[in-house]
């Protein structure tokens, strides 16, 4: 069986593995973001990363090289265009780089589209042939896969269903400088400042008290299982701006099943997915509302080192 | 150069033509839908009408026969799935009564695809690779054309653009049974609903004196070109609503190109696009913005024969 190498760099961890044509995962190693910069550089040491995570799955050279990136990417030369969380890497050419020093084919691509594929190849979208997948954890991204190959659109910036304008008149203002996206209402800095909003203008005495300064949506959500009802609210509407955000995409693109990952999303799950699918089947087009499923990931923490190993097997 | 015979069966005409493999009509004739009941077999009345075009043309027999219908399409059979302004056609499979009448392979879809594919093919989409048709009259739908094929989703129902809710809570009933919807705000329909609503809610006096009866979307057109305020502010919603729409679609698809098609977008195109590319250009991913070109149709009222033949040419 092939490996390999599989190389996912997000804004917080990096972890590096060697991956088989069949999504099994044969190692895996994580350090922090941060600590890329040790030695001063990042690149450098993510080579350096990928081949102990070659040791440890036997020492056999892989038969690509793949990597997810936190932002969008220049495919042909693995340039990221934009970095905010790794701006080391923004403008630098990895292609190369990987290529020569682990012999092989390099691929890669932004996380969310690296996700996408794994979910649809390995995860909860496997034996679906149109698969959306959308992430919700501090922002909101997502990728669009057919025929086992993501639909990357003209400029390979298809999938941006979190800066879906869902209120066109005011809303919060979104980090895309546009107001009322669907990532500036329900991604987890969208839920924690709904709820900040929501605290603010409660009656004396009826809201939570919940320290403003680190309100997160975990916060919200444990309120909510406490049975808060001003939190429960907050999750309400999450899921109906979420469900909504779900049903424009379905009635855009017709896929045959909708994944539905990131930090949020999992840690919300129970709060989020049947009041979710409800919207969702009350909201779509009822031609469409048929049963498109919506599952939540399944692949856990190794989805991006699978999405980059699917990257890698996409070439 | 080879011909194709076109049929293009809407809810209120039907015309069938002669296209050639590069987009030019040789023949083309219009009968009202209403006429293909005379006789009592409509099926049989378009296949004499598909046969005058083609003895128009030359009398040469067809590569094949193409045909747009005005509503959701099994197409393998050619059977419409609903089909409200035609029910004869209703269920009834047309693939194997037109490649019998006709001696050639016989292909279809929705109107939609149909003139979303001429227009990507031989209209202002021509050169692009990832276009986005809407089509504003009536209703709203819409096509998706990938490198020359429509990009049609897991059950042939994609490019439902007009079925995007954009007022979460509220707004008005869409037909589809939905609130909310592009389709319900910016359609024909929904244009004059809105124009009523707002006489309707006008300071005595300040209202225009449309007869509410006859309101449509060229009455209110005409009354915006005359310098009435109150119709200004209707077409400028419906810019924001349809740009809205647009940037949705450009943030999920990420086309080179949207084409905007329709009796509604054609007959106001001079109050609608200026307004329309400046929502488009401000409520738009940043990174998508870049320039994507919002075009009128180029094709005029042959775009659904042309379409027909490209369904033809498709298979």
């Amino acid at each position: 069986m092939k490996g390999y190498l599989a190389l996912d760099v997000g804004g917080t961890k990096v972890a590096a593995g060697v991956v088989t044509g069949d999504g099994a995962v044969l190692s895996r190693l994580r350090i922090p973001t941060r600590d890329l910069r040790i030695g001063g550089n990042p690149l450098a040491r993510l080579i350096v990363l990928g081949q102990e995570a070659l040791d440890a799955a036997g020492g056999r050279p892989p038969a690509g090289v793949g990597i997810t990136l936190p932002g969008p990417v220049d495919r042909r030369e693995l340039r990221m265009r934009a970095a905010p969380t790794i701006p080391e890497f923004e403008g630098l050419p990895l292609a190369g780089a990987l290529e020569d020093a682990f012999g092989c084919p390099a691929a890669g691509d932004n996380d969310a589209n690296g996700c996408a594929l794994a979910e649809a190849r390995f995860g909860a979208g496997r034996g679906y042939s149109h698969v959306v997948y959308l992430t919700v954890s501090t922002g909101i991204g997502g990728g669009i896969v057919v025929d086992g190959r993501v639909f990357r659109g003209a400029a390979g910036a298809s999938g941006e269903f979190g800066h879906q304008v869902l209120l066109p008149e005011g809303g919060p203002l979104c980090d895309c400088g546009n107001t009322g996206c669907l990532e500036a209402l329900a991604s987890g800095r969208g839920i924690a400042a709904r709820a900040r909003l929501a605290q603010a203008n409660a009656p004396e005495g009826t809201a939570p008290r919940w320290s403003r300064a680190d309100l997160t949506a975990e916060v919200v959500a444990e309120a909510a299982r406490a049975g808060d009802l001003l939190a429960l609210r907050v999750w309400q509407e999450t899921a109906l701006y979420l469900g909504l955000g779900i049903a424009n995409a379905i009635n855009i693109l017709d896929p045959d099943v909708v994944v539905l990952g990131g930090g949020v999303a999992t840690g919300a799950a129970d709060l989020l997915f049947p009041s979710l699918r409800e919207v969702v089947s009350r909201r779509c087009m009822p031609s469409l509302r048929r049963s498109v499923p919506i599952l939540p990931t399944a692949l856990g923490a190794d989805v991006g080192l699978i999405g980059a190993a699917c990257l890698a097997m996409e070439t």
